[in-house]
């Protein structure tokens, strides 16, 4: 293809006028996806070029936005990462961003690796994964005053755009099916003290049961790790109280300790759901393959995505935004390890 | 920052030369961690400003791989995603590339995500996902002569550089395992018979028997969707049967066909591992903690990632590669499931 072909010329050949493949082209709207076919088709066709970089170059912007994630630990893996890559990356496609996943590095050199991409004009903004309560990703952002969203709050005070789940909604959610269900005494499987997103857990634990008037002892309590030992050990140690004496139902702050209060009530012949039930949090992928099935919550990815995408594409336009920081709600999935409850006082069989 | 600072002051600034500058920004060549770190250290101090845009207009070139995959059917999710991004950003990194996520669209819709990202200079290569029997994307990019590496292999005769798991190697440690736990009835839950990955593990299991003298029986041998239902309604069906006409141990294509098959045993009070072993293929998380754990084979995923990176980096800067496709093996993980056998004319109980 010798002789550069213009615009002009593939417009003519579309049958459109000239704004409309120039916005087609720069992503600027949406039309017909029968008509952008047909200027694509036409782009084609005459072999244009739309040359990206170009415009890039004349913006000084990369349309692109950075992602990076930390690894799952090993032998268990990062169960959202598919719906929400796929969930931002479909909003950012409509307004002509893209996504650059960059790799996550131990310690500083992770924060290197998102300096390196602002100092080297490769992304116009970021979306920022699982923050911390002193997150040196958001102190570096806010000082290089470089845009991004977050996907999680942090602590008060500490104030950033952000996406989040509302995870005391989904424990009153919790709370009020188990009660529904005829269960009085019930201990939490919680997070470390610390812990932001397990203090806005035990909020929604604390505040419905109060409402309902239902007692929260201290000592079914427990504050640990997020990982299956931990759930069977409590539980384990819970169980071998006389009946009368332990929890009837017990609330995880994730799926994976439920999976180990699962495991222990089998050791223990401890029957989950007519005698014991068992609640977990994220609705990872197989749990409802477990034995009994695991009631959890269910956060809504895809969503999150979407508006993570749309608060950044707004900060990135300069659109004024009326909300800077959104909640949305969880969703309760019922299974059967909470289910089926035979009341307090029977013993196991 | 008025002046534009220049790559000689960073230069001097660092204390290197200006060739080496040069080479670090552009991703030439690795230093150094101390030496790379202080060099940018210098990029910061002094306000310089690489400008990548600038160098991709230069070469035409955008340092960008293209990504995309199908999601993962509602409730479950892509367990490998995590660590192959990772992994190829990684390698992509420190060539100076990075990755660029981009939505999947259903049907012919897919590929003009592909063909757009080409015409507008977004990509300089793709790294294909779960590549099919007569993959349009396949026959796209090689139609219009695009630099892209696959992970997975096709028909014969459809020749593309790939990297793959060896499944037939894999379902040959898997054969060895189960006989020598004392198996002789083997029976097999396999994908569809125009699987090309399905043929493959089944040349594995075919081949392994064979060269043993223990044979496999046509009515051991289901074809169908590898899902949790396939794998209960046919292991129900052969748990039918009295216990010295059905298969002592079922080797299933994918660790949710295994699950199934867990699920149709403690059904039928049939105890896996002492009287049925079970075994998956993937080591999808979590199936450490079934009950009983169930024994699968685990795919070379972080190696995966590097080498399909490798090999698109040598194609992307026409390095004479020795090899175009690469087989990997995978790692037999031994668990609960299959062992403890009792030998084949037990009874339950």
């Amino acid at each position: 293809m010798a002789r550069k072909v213009t615009l002009k010329e593939v417009a003519a050949h579309a049958g459109v006028s000239y704004q409309t493949v120039s916005k087609v082209i720069n992503r600027k709207v949406r039309i017909s996806k029968e008509k952008e076919e047909r200027i694509w088709q036409s782009v084609r066709e005459l072999g244009y070029r739309p040359n990206l970089i170009a415009r890039s170059l004349r913006s000084q912007r990369s349309y692109m936005i950075g992602f990076s994630w930390e690894p799952a630990p090993r032998g268990l893996s990062n169960s959202i990462l598919d719906q929400f890559i796929q969930s931002m990356a479909t909003a950012a496609e409509s307004a002509g961003y893209h996504m650059l996943a960059f790799p996550h590095h131990p310690g500083g050199a992770w924060i290197s690796g998102y300096r390196e991409l602002i100092d080297t004009n490769r992304v116009d903004g970021f979306v920022l994964y699982s923050v911390e309560y002193n997150d040196p990703r958001v102190e570096f952002l806010k000082e290089r005053n470089f845009p991004f969203v977050a996907f999680g709050r942090s602590r008060p005070g500490f104030e950033f755009p952000y996406v989040d789940v509302d995870g005391c909604a989904g424990m009153r959610k919790v709370i009020d099916h188990l009660v529904e269900q005829g269960h009085r005494r019930i201990g939490v499987l919680a997070w470390p003290q610390d812990s932001r997103v397990g203090q806005n857990r035990m909020e929604g634990i604390c505040s419905r049961l109060s409402e309902l008037g239902i007692p929260l002892y201290d000592e079914w309590v427990a504050h640990g790790e997020g990982i299956v030992q931990f759930g069977y050990q409590v539980t384990s140690a819970w169980l071998d109280c006389p009946p009368g004496e332990h929890p009837t139902a017990l609330v995880c702050f994730n799926d994976l300790m439920a999976i180990g209060a699962l495991h222990a009530a089998r050791e223990k012949g401890v029957r989950v759901g007519p005698e014991l039930a068992v609640t977990g949090f994220d609705d990872m992928p197989l749990t409802q393959y477990f034995y009994p099935s695991l009631t959890t919550v269910r956060q809504p990815i895809w969503d999150v995505g979407q508006r993570v995408m749309s608060l950044l594409l707004d900060l990135l336009e300069e659109k004024t935004s009326p909300q800077t920081s959104l909640l949305l709600e969880p969703t309760l999935v019922v299974r059967q390890s909470s289910q089926g409850f035979c009341g307090q006082s029977n013993n196991p069989n």
